[in-house]
C-alpha cells in the first residue's frame, strides 16, 4: 500500500519542503495551520487545509489533540513534524504511532534519549562518539569536580544538564574559581529549567561547529552523508551553512562519517538524524545529536544529489535505503543563507507585508521559501522566511555564484538579512574558510564600532 | 590579462543568462537594449546599458554598426552573441574581431560554412559524421534526381539548399512526382530565399531530433557532452527538451558522440556548437549544425554539472577545456519547459504586462527568466518568456519534479503555455519518451478535434 497522505505538521519553508517531496513521489499532502498562516504558500499548494488553532504555537502547531484529530479526520497515514515545533517531541511520536499513523521521524525511545544531554552523551560515549573529555555525567559535589576538571585541565566549562541556550553555562578558568561557578551554574539551571544537575567537561576556546548528516532504517544500517560546517552562528543561531567543511580532509570526513554511521548502525537508528560536534585542532568533540530534519539539510543535498525528505518518507513507509554508502559521491561545494526578516544591522524582527518579492534564479541557485508577494510575514513565528542555496564545483565558484544570487534578490516591504550575507562575503575569513563559532560575533562587535 | 568586461549582444533570457556568467567570473556586462527592453531585467542588473536603438531588430540587435559602437564606447573586450540575432553572422564575428574585440563564438570561417547548408553537409561528411543518404550536393537536373532517388529509394524529400521553416520542402512518393515536384520546390526555394537551388535525400517517415553538444578549444581539442532530445517540436519550434534521450543506449550515445568530438576535433572548432541529427531506427542522420549556444543547453549543464556560458567565456579569452572527455560523467534526467507567452491552446502571442510573476523553487528546479512582477513583454520578439529546467536522478522523477513545479509556477497578465506542459506530461507517449518530431503536431490535431 505505502503512504498516501502525509499531514505536514510544520509551517513556514519546511511546510513547503515537505508538500513538494510528497507530491515528487505521488502522495498528497494536507496542511494545518495556525489561524495566522491560513494564507501560507504550502498551505495554498496542499491538496487539503486544516485550520487547528489561533496563532500562538502552544495552541496551533504544539497542539497534539488539534494535529492528531486532523489527521484522522483528513485520514492521513502519515505525519511529517519537519523541524522545530513537535519534531523532537517523544511523546508525540508516540502518540501518533499509537494512532496507527506513521511517524516520518526517528523511533520515539531515540529521540527521548538524544533530548536528555546527560543521556545523549552517554549514549553518544557508548556508540564509540568522540566526547568532549569531562565528568561521567552529573557533578554536583565540588570535590568530585575539582577532580575532572584537573584531570582534564582548565579552561573547563560547567554546563546545565537540561539546559540550552547558554544558561546554566559557565567557563571556569582556574581551580579556585571551580565551586562558586559550579554553584552558579547550578541555580541558573535550577531556575532556567527546573533541574539543578550540571556536569563538567573541556573548554574548547576557538571551536567550529561541524556536524554529520546520518541516515538509518531503523533495522541496523546507516549512512552518512557527510559534513555541514555551520560555525557562523550569532546567539547559536545558524546564519550560513557550508558542505563540505573548509578545513576537512577526504580522509577525515571519511573517518568521522564512517564512525557516525557505524554508531548509527549499533543504534538501529531510523530515519533522518545530525551528529553535531565542536571541532578544534584536528580533534571531534560530540555536542548533540538532532533527531529530525536540519534547516541546513539543502547543502548536503545539493553535494551529494540525495533528496533527504524523499528519503525520510521513504525510511517511514518500511523501505530500505535508497543510496549504499560507497555509491554516495561528494562532488563540489554548497553554501545556503538563511535569510531573515530583520534588520541587518540591529537583528530586531521585521514582520510585515511582502510588497515585492523576486527570488534568484539560473543554474545551481536553489530558493526554499513560503515568500510570495503580497504575502504578510506574521510575527509570530521564527524570522527565517527564505533559505538561498548555492551550488558550485568549488568553493570560490560556489561563493561568487552566491554573490551573483544574491545580487539578483529582492525583498520588499520588510527588512531582510540580505545585505548581511552580502557584507559577510566580502569579509577575507569568510572568504578564506578561516573561522570559528565565535568569529560572527566578534565581527559584529567591531562592525558596529 | 584576460575579459574583463562583455558586451551582450542579445536580450531576454539568455542575456540574463550572460550576464550570470560573466558575474560569477568576476566579468563586468555591458547590456545593450532596444528602446522597448529598457526595463529587461538584464538591463537592470549590468553593470552599463546602452541603448541602441528602436524595438525593430534591423535598427537594433541587428544594428552592427551600433553594437560595435556599443561595445567601443563602452570598452568591452569581448562580446557574447547569444543564440538568434547576430550569433550566427560570420560577417558580424569578422567585425568584432577585426575591432580587436573578442568574440564568444566559432570561428567566423566555421560559422560560415555551417551556415550554407550544403556547404555544411559536404563538411559534415568530410569529417565523418552520418549523413541522410542523397545528392552530393545540389540537384538541378531531373534525370540526375531521378537516378539518385532510385539509388536511395522513395520517399525521398527536395529541400532548398539556402531555406529553412519548410519552405521549397517537398515530399516525393515515387518516381512519376519527382520532376513536377523538383521545379516546384526550386520555385518556392527562389521566390523565398533568392536561390533556387535544391537537392535530394532520404525521406525519413518518423524521427526523433537528437542533437549532440559539442566544444573545441580551437587548437584541435574537442569533446562532447551528450545528447538531447528535442522531438517535441510544433512548427519547427522545440517546445520540450530532454537530456539524456529516453531511446539512447550508454553505448549508442558514446560511439555518437564520439563521431561528434572527433569531428570537431579535426576541424579545430572553437566554443560551443550543436550537431543536429535525425534519428530512425537506430541510424544518425547529420540535419545541420549550430554554431552557437543554444536554448536548450541548460538540460546539458544539468546532466553533466559544466556550466557551458562559462565554457564560452573561457575558451574565448584562449583558456583550455575546463574538462576532459574522460572526466566528464552524465548522471540523471533533465527536462527543459519552454514557456512562452501565448494562448495554451491557439498558440496566439499574447505579449504585454504581467502583473503577477512567481516562479518555481525547490530542489533541482532551475528557472531562467528575465519576467518580474510589473514587466510588460514587448511585441516586437520571440514569445519565450521563460525556461523551467528541472533535473532528477532518472527520467521518471524529473517528470514528477516538474509536473511539481508546473503546479507552482504562477504567471498573471498574459496566457503561458504552461498548461499545454501541464496537459503534455499527462500523455502516455510522452511519458514513455515515445515520440518522433512528428508527435506534437498530430498530438494537437487530435487535441483540438
Amino acid at each position: 500500500m505505502g503512504i498516501s497522505r502525509i499531514l505536514i505538521a510544520n509551517r513556514g519553508e519546511i511546510a513547503l519542503r515537505i508538500h513538494r517531496a510528497a507530491h515528487e513521489m505521488g502522495i498528497e499532502t494536507v496542511a494545518v495551520h495556525s489561524t495566522a498562516d491560513a494564507e501560507a504558500m504550502h498551505v495554498r499548494l496542499a491538496d487539503h487545509a486544516v485550520c487547528i488553532g489561533p496563532p500562538s504555537a502552544t495552541e496551533s502547531y504544539l497542539n497534539v489533540a488539534a494535529i492528531i484529530s486532523a489527521a484522522e479526520v483528513a485520514q492521513c497515514d502519515a505525519i511529517h513534524p519537519g523541524y522545530g515545533f513537535l519534531s523532537e517531541n517523544a511523546k508525540f511520536a508516540e502518540i501518533v504511532e499509537a494512532h496507527d499513523i506513521k511517524w516520518i521521524g526517528p523511533k520515539p525511545g531515540h529521540i527521548r534519549t538524544m533530548g536528555d544531554k546527560v543521556a545523549a552523551k552517554q549514549t553518544a560515549g557508548e556508540l564509540g562518539l568522540p566526547l568532549v573529555p569531562g565528568s561521567d555525567g552529573a557533578v554536583s559535589d565540588p570535590e568530585e569536580g575539582r577532580k575532572i576538571a584537573t584531570e582534564i585541565g582548565y579552561p573547563v566549562i560547567i554546563k546545565a544538564a537540561s539546559g540550552g541556550g547558554g544558561r546554566g553555562m559557565k567557563v571556569c578558568e582556574s581551580e579556585d574559581q571551580l565551586e562558586t561557578l559550579m554553584k552558579q551554574a547550578g541555580s541558573e539551571a535550577k531556575a532556567a529549567f527546573g533541574d539543578a544537575t550540571v556536569y563538567i567537561e573541556k573548554y574548547l576556546g576557538n571551536p567550529r561547529h561541524i556536524e554529520f548528516q546520518v541516515f538509518g532504517d531503523g533495522e541496523g544500517n546507516a549512512i552518512h552523508l557527510g559534513e555541514r560546517d555551520c560555525s557562523l552562528q550569532r546567539r547559536h543561531q545558524k546564519v550560513l551553512e557550508e558542505a563540505p567543511s573548509p578545513i576537512l580532509s577526504d580522509d577525515e570526513r571519511h573517518r568521522m562519517g564512517m564512525i557516525c554511521a557505524d554508531a548509527m548502525a549499533k543504534m538501529g537508528y531510523r530515519g533522518a538524524g545530525t551528529i553535531e560536534f565542536l571541532w578544534e585542532d584536528g580533534g571531534f568533540y560530540f555536542i548533540e545529536m538532532n533527531t529530525r530534519l536540519q534547516v541546513e539539510h539543502p547543502v548536503t543535498e545539493a553535494i551529494t544529489g540525495v533528496d533527504l525528505v524523499r528519503e525520510q518518507i521513504r525510511i517511514a513507509d518500511g523501505k530500505p535505503l535508497s543510496v549504499a554508502q560507497d555509491e554516495l559521491e561528494f562532488n563540489g561545494h554548497a553554501i545556503e543563507c538563511r535569510i531573515n526578516a530583520e534588520d541587518p544591522f540591529t537583528f530586531a524582527p521585521s514582520p510585515g507585508k511582502v510588497t515585492y518579492y523576486h527570488p534568484a534564479g539560473g543554474m545551481h541557485v536553489r530558493v526554499d521559501s513560503g515568500l510570495y508577494a503580497g504575502y504578510s510575514i506574521p510575527p509570530y513565528y521564527d524570522s527565517m522566511i527564505a533559505k538561498l542555496i548555492v551550488y558550485g564545483r568549488n568553493r570560490e565558484g560556489c561563493i561568487m555564484r552566491l554573490r551573483r544570487a544574491l545580487e539578483e534578490m529582492v525583498v520588499e516591504g520588510v527588512k531582510t538579512s540580505i545585505p548581511l550575507h552580502q557584507e559577510l562575503l566580502r569579509q577575507d575569513d569568510v572568504l578564506n574558510g578561516d573561522y570559528s563559532i565565535k568569529w560572527l560575533e566578534e565581527w559584529l562587535e567591531t562592525r558596529e564600532a
